[in-house]
């Protein structure tokens, strides 16, 4: 942590600042300026609360000069997290495509919509069987029934599947299913059960919250790893902004700033994004010519019907042209789909 | 729900929407305006996804003429709700101030605040034994050692007491101890602990999610009265912005804004919704002029020893002048602060 | 505009709504639900204050049913407006890329980077002779010797050129050098200069405000058309979010929305968007994948020593490379890049 | 400044980055701890764009330790500024009162509403003569001759007067009738119109821009000081975030951070800030409580057929029962309303 002291801070206080983090078994460096002294202050800050500090009497301003993650953090571990998922790598050189309904709805909805996006090149199968609903009175989900139906359709079309957990509760019935757990947005700072979810061994989904700091999030995901879960994927799906228009604004560049600043792998999710059909498209386009690992699409063989978020879901020929615009453009950055 | 008709749309779109919307069991009022078309749609909307609607063809835009929300409305129930917590009433004339630390840290901590606050005018206890934290590396709380001291602390001085519940799994235990429940701003969107909830007997308060509209606030307290627990207490608590000065915002409009929309009690919280104890006190001022319910305020015999929040943690005499103060402002109103 | 009148409202508080808006000339259309009644407002509701209208006894919610722009909508023009700068077409199928330093500097500087971006495909040179500062100690550009400097730069390679007026005042002067007038976010709701270059002869390129909605950004561009210049070109450059790792958050999917509400090109500037030149990069093919008519980017041949800017400027060799792949993600939607 | 070099930074670099600093006039102070070296830069680091410094190889981070403003500072200044305006004391122990219609809409409008206004304890007469407009169809104001009727009536009713100045070419006009110069939030950042007002022998009122931080308006005024004018008012009027269901969030905590950080006066404008008139009042008195040096409010006679911002406007009665409350309020803080 630094420690800039006030202007014409007398020496005293000084000195009394210096003690305390002394006391506390800090080590200090000091800078004397011509207006400024600086204090350089050494050991675990992660234990100070930097508005203690900065209320200290002669504490002008205070920084800190080590991120509060570490585990998740490129210094820490330099080279690319990869790991598979039955057969197919996240974090590599493909761009993974995860598509299905937003709910699952019925067996023949998920075999149909299944069978069609193992075809256009999708490998991760995705849909719903717990739903978070905003309001009490809307569809929440089939249940384990769901799971049931989606992982026989996901190893019928050699596609590996992934779904929401809700709560602490649910983990372990959805485990026995699943082979991603997703986190949803509402979930990602409910810290009692993303601890749990360092304790399971199955790669965890992590959707940004929708008015979560890129810091924040990063701190999400340290919790999982500091559990024993290394295998987390971030998955950026639009922030709540002032602007209207769309549900959310998609923050693509959160993209590069997570692979900057993290070894792990970073999705985008571009239909909770936008939250309309006709924005899907190029947003999609435009997280993978940004350079994301993947992308995670809501894809419906009758949008009209849906019995959840029909109106972000694409028709399954609209997918199929995207997968065909999206294949060149991840070449273009020498990334690859399949 | 009112369906603007796009100009220029054929009739035989008109008639398709129409007939669509038939079949599903609404009613539809068309006006035929030059420019406009207009379908009042009658009947449960509420089952409808508006974005659905707004991109079918011929359509220009929809709006919902009826909140989602209903059991917290105040067109369902006209009259502010009151109750009591022992013997406080809430929701009435008293502007009801809660009081206590971040953190339980010891029986003696806890006992001196008590004694303290309850003197200066406070009527209930708030302090946290189990602590949500961004970073896994913080302090957690004492867990129930700190629910038992914080109860013989309230008892002792003839306080009510209010803890927050992180997770569902803690409803049961935290309520053996507990007068009111409180829910934390990352929680108020987990729905399936909100949903639980609704079978508690204690009040629940609910904090304001930092990225939470007002709606979805309402939202989240119809989760609780719909299954069945009709004591809620909305609290402000600070939202995000793009201000980083503060740590959030404090929305101090939405204390007449619920008031206007709900027959619910609303609280605010300045210490979290500033973060900085220079700050807490004229913003629970304001708080107060603006009309709310209640306070809930941090307070610490020894701030700068506090194992959380310390920062935003008011000295007992703070807190005892800023109780003279806000007594004159709230009789300003008609209100009363014993 | 549509009423929705208040649950249990009596009829004559009804007939007082319709009958004062009657007499101000609007036709009504009225359909009385079971819960609701709703009334249909005809006539130029643009001269109301829908806040007016939500304050009247009874009325519970009411909404415009036309958007408050006309000139510049596409309701009111369907086909994509195009038109030439020189001889470059804007608007057309080509992704138009215009580049150059953020301020200019000397002579030899922007010589330089005309000579190297014209190579490179640009077709359009930028570049600040007169600088926005938000210091009043910071550089403040050349003047008027900027923009001869750039003129003649522009002139020798063959390119258009776009340079910023910050007041009414300059409108003349620059005029008489610039090809494209740029407006800056800070100036997009400066409406006495606004509605001056609705005068003008020239293409103006209007950057969004950092906080602008989308609908007020329409409603600046209606100032110019209005006036009867009917080249306008958006500028989308990042709003301002909580999100702090970057300077602003760039709105890619402003770009399909945009296209969709109005026929009027828009171009993306992600050097403003993100202010990180190793995140312009990405963020631009992000904004040619998706659709963009065309990107503003600053380059420089010497960023370490830029008077402004420096952080956020290509390298010269950084740009080729980037317009080589630019051109090919273009490509996959049917687009063209020099 | 203070530059954190980045772990395992190897010893040439960092020699490197002290060197070129070295040579551009700073003097650097260096600390070597175990995992950070840390640099201390002293000199006027102003002129340094702290986003190069970030992307020099071995930087990890930078922070300024001095704030970019200077004259508007309580660093600079320690004792608040205040300054007469005809009778009135600005910045002083009073909380000063303006008040009147939005827009000068005929003489006995503005007549009857400062007779009003001052009789319940205003002492300065706002209104709008120009008015700037989202839309171009909007009524712009009655110009010249507004000024007169309202000079007249501030004479008459010996009250000071306040009117909004667009533009730069408006300010001798405007002068030549107002006391004090009001710049609205959308040209909080047009700087070379706040450059002009520098040169002005009236105290300007300078909005927060909606978007704006508290640093950046803090510079706003600094342009204003760096003038020559050392009058500047702030004033609060909301900030745009994600609620929409006020137009704008007041950000009622500015109030005390503007007193902190500087030794001018800041004023609260609840009609803008919340723009609905049943909030005007609960957050004029949050204000006060916050401990504003004033108020700006709107007020008409007639506010029904208000040609702008009729909503947001007090009656007349309503206006003079909230001076009531407030003087009570004020009392509470040591503070006075006529």
């Amino acid at each position: 942590m630094v420690i800039i002291i006030e202007k014409d801070t007398k020496e005293k206080v000084i000195e009394s600042i210096i003690k305390k983090l002394d006391q506390e078994g800090f080590d200090i460096h000091r800078s004397t300026g011509i207006d400024h002294t600086i204090l350089g202050v050494i050991g675990n800050t992660n234990k100070l609360d930097i508005r203690d500090i900065k209320l200290m009497e002669g504490v002008g301003e205070a920084y800190r000069i080590t991120a509060p993650y570490k585990l998740v953090s490129r210094e820490f571990k330099s080279q690319n997290t990869t790991f598979k998922v039955r057969d197919v790598e996240i974090g590599g050189d493909e761009t993974v495509i995860m598509a299905g309904p937003c709910s699952i709805e019925s067996k023949e909805q998920i075999m149909t919509i299944a069978e069609s996006v193992a075809k256009a090149g999708a490998k991760i199968l995705r849909g719903g069987a717990f739903k978070p609903r905003s309001s009490p009175y809307s569809f929440q989900g089939l249940g384990e029934k769901g799971l049931e139906y989606m992982r026989e359709a996901a190893d019928k079309y050699n596609l590996a599947m992934i779904t929401e957990v809700m709560d602490k509760d649910q983990i372990e019935l959805v485990e026995s299913y699943t082979d991603i757990i997703q986190v949803g947005a509402r979930n990602m700072q409910n810290f009692s059960f993303i601890r749990a979810l360092g304790k399971s061994s199955k790669p965890v989904f992590l959707k940004r919250g929708i008015a979560a700091t890129i810091e924040e999030w990063l701190m999400s995901a340290e919790y999982i790893l500091s559990g024993g879960n290394k295998n987390v994927i971030f998955c950026e799906r639009g922030i709540r902004t002032f602007e209207t228009y769309t549900r959310n604004t998609m923050d693509i560049s959160a993209i590069p700033i997570i692979q900057k600043l993290s070894h792990l792998p970073i999705f985008a999710d571009p239909s909770h994004g936008t939250g309309l059909r006709n924005k899907v498209i190029p947003m999609a386009r435009a997280a993978v010519a940004a350079g994301a690992n993947g992308l995670m699409i809501e894809v419906h063989n009758d949008p009209d019907k849906a019995l959840s978020d029909g109106a972000q879901s694409l028709y399954l020929e609209q997918f199929a042209d995207l997968m065909k615009q999206i294949r060149i453009i991840a070449d273009v950055i020498g990334r690859k789909v399949a």
